[in-house]
């Protein structure tokens, strides 16, 4: 059955409201495929940006891509159960209970998960064989961002031994995220540093090869560095989370997608100069900025109240008023929403329930 | 039927959780209430903090509370589902769709909501009256805060005007929040800057008294002020939030009271000095700042990962170590949510939901 609020002009709605347009997203979505068409490299796009089923749908049915990624198990698990089966975690799993639910899935999907640690390859294996399935390993280099996996060489090499051959477990190649490098403004000097750090992966890459043992794929990349990343020779993925929605401050990095994604608000109070908008930190994220407010030049400032925005040089908006805030960061703030309004033409086209929010486990 | 996880060791629980060590909470409560045993004022506890109407009920029954406040109409809908019927709605409710449900809510609990401005008087009176029931307002008054309400005095006198004898609406006194002090470390020079704050709004009351208007309630207060808002002639009712839970930031103000929210993570990476959590800022508030290891002096950096939170000079904790992280605001971070783990001794004592989570409309 069609949800009650289709039809609805936009500015009726309830505020806040999570708005995605429709027609910029899968712009956004189709240009990201395109780049993929002749190319060996295929998109992995990362569920962690917007965590909704029916957007990944879309960017699957766009074509040229090779799965998920994930950032959680949760997410994972989100995803298998709309039906996608292809999913990498791109981060360690590790704990016990945890590990039996990924044993649990790998039942179900096609799952390849993150590791930088011999004990957990260790424990992997164990609680994989004795399930009797197999997950697909990638082992996580760090190329310089400094937060999991480990040394390119041979200390990548001497896990990618551990894992080669271990009952449960198939190497299936590296991990790595140069993420140290992704909001580096200037694009020559961001492909630089990209090759600079993707240099330690595919040197990586080169010596496991040399040993004898196949790498099926090296897994990296963002909606920043596609372009320079996906070009590389031996990349074989690229795991690009906000390129659907995007974000005010990730456009600057990558200015030929559309900011879709934004935040209904409404002036609840005002006086000269000031307006007060009904949404605070509980949300939009602002972990990367203040949000902006689309076709203004106003000032928000940090930090906001948990549920307003104090709006300094307000034009002479009336109480009621709706505006769309344009967040500086998509993936905190589609965590803090159940769905997203699709919209086009100044209504509402349709709502998407954003399955994964909150599933941080 | 007993919540499958209840008996379980804590630091056998997936991780991220959202723990809450019942014993200190229960003490927190208590502190609280004794404060209101021999006074006139009362305790209206703010349920934005935790939106968990278990612990919500848990405040009630310690008593001296009149009903609850809320940050939103969202907020209110899921009280009055939990039965919790004199509700305070901290804020303006604007828009022709929300002021709807708030007159569909007021049908069915005790409804008073903040205004600040003629127009929303007007469409609550009509929507009110035009409904057959009875909304109750206070005038917000701006004690210093710069956000939401009218200058004190006059302009608020003839706010409560045109609320007197309005169909639909009855006035119950003013909405004053000393929200732009509370958070001064110095408890002399906080008593001071809230008498200031709060005298605005009591001379406010006197002259809206004056005109032989009646004021039943000015409502304000926080739990770092508390002592000190609720000490005063003429205010009724304190709003206090925070002190179920705590943080450790709000702690520096309230020292009497124990923090009580924690987010279990677990170590999923390190290496020689660093270790990598599995939560980040979709799982812990941050906006006031990194949250601290419980037990341990190491630092963690802003901003935070999306899921992870990078700890430097961290000791020898082994792969899987678990960790507790006391936020720096419990608000934002019980809205990350969907349900508290709450602990004694150790393990698991009981599972609630947190119904009020995501409830921003």
């Amino acid at each position: 059955m069609d949800h009650p609020l289709i039809g609805l002009p936009i500015e009726d709605l309830d505020t806040p409201t999570l708005l995605l347009d429709g027609p910029a997203c899968d712009r956004n979505v189709r240009r990201m495929a395109e780049f993929f068409r002749d190319r060996a490299c295929r998109l992995r796009p990362h569920f962690k940006n917007h965590k909704c089923t029916a957007l990944a749908h879309r960017q699957q049915q766009a074509g040229f891509t090779v799965g998920f990624t994930c950032a959680k198990l949760g997410e994972a698990e989100v995803l298998a159960a709309a039906g996608i089966r292809d999913l990498l975690i791109a981060n360690q799993v590790v704990g016990r209970r945890k590990t039996a639910r990924l044993i649990e899935l790998a039942g179900r999907a096609d799952l390849t998960v993150a590791v930088d640690h011999p004990e957990q390859i260790a424990a992997l294996s164990e609680a994989a064989s004795g399930a009797g399935v197999t997950v697909g390993v990638l082992v996580e280099v760090d190329v310089g961002m400094g937060r999991c996996g480990v040394a390119p060489g041979e200390p990548a090499l001497e896990l990618a031994r551990l894992v080669v051959g271990r009952p449960g477990l198939r190497f299936r190649g590296l991990q790595a995220y140069e993420g140290h490098v992704v909001y580096q403004t200037d694009f020559d000097e961001r492909a630089r540093q990209v090759r600079e750090a993707m240099r330690h992966a595919l040197e990586t890459r080169k010596l496991i090869e040399d040993r004898g043992i196949e790498v099926a794929a090296v897994s990296g990349g963002a909606t920043s560095t596609y372009r320079i990343t996906g070009a590389l020779d031996g990349v074989d993925e690229i795991q690009a989370g906000t390129y659907p929605t995007m974000d005010w401050r990730y456009r600057q990095n990558a200015p030929e997608f559309e900011v879709a994604l934004s935040i209904l608000a409404r002036v609840i109070s005002r006086r000269a100069g000031l307006a007060v908008l009904d949404v605070g930190a509980k949300g939009v994220g602002s972990d990367f900025g203040p949000p902006r407010v689309k076709g203004y030049d106003v000032e928000i400032r940090l930090p906001l109240s948990e549920e307003h925005c104090i709006v300094r040089n307000a034009p002479d908006w009336p109480l009621g008023q709706t505006v769309e805030l344009l967040p500086s960061h998509a993936c905190t703030t589609c965590n803090l929403y159940r769905a997203m309004v699709v919209h086009a033409d100044g209504r509402v086209a349709d709502v998407w329930p954003i399955e994964g929010s909150g599933r941080l486990q």
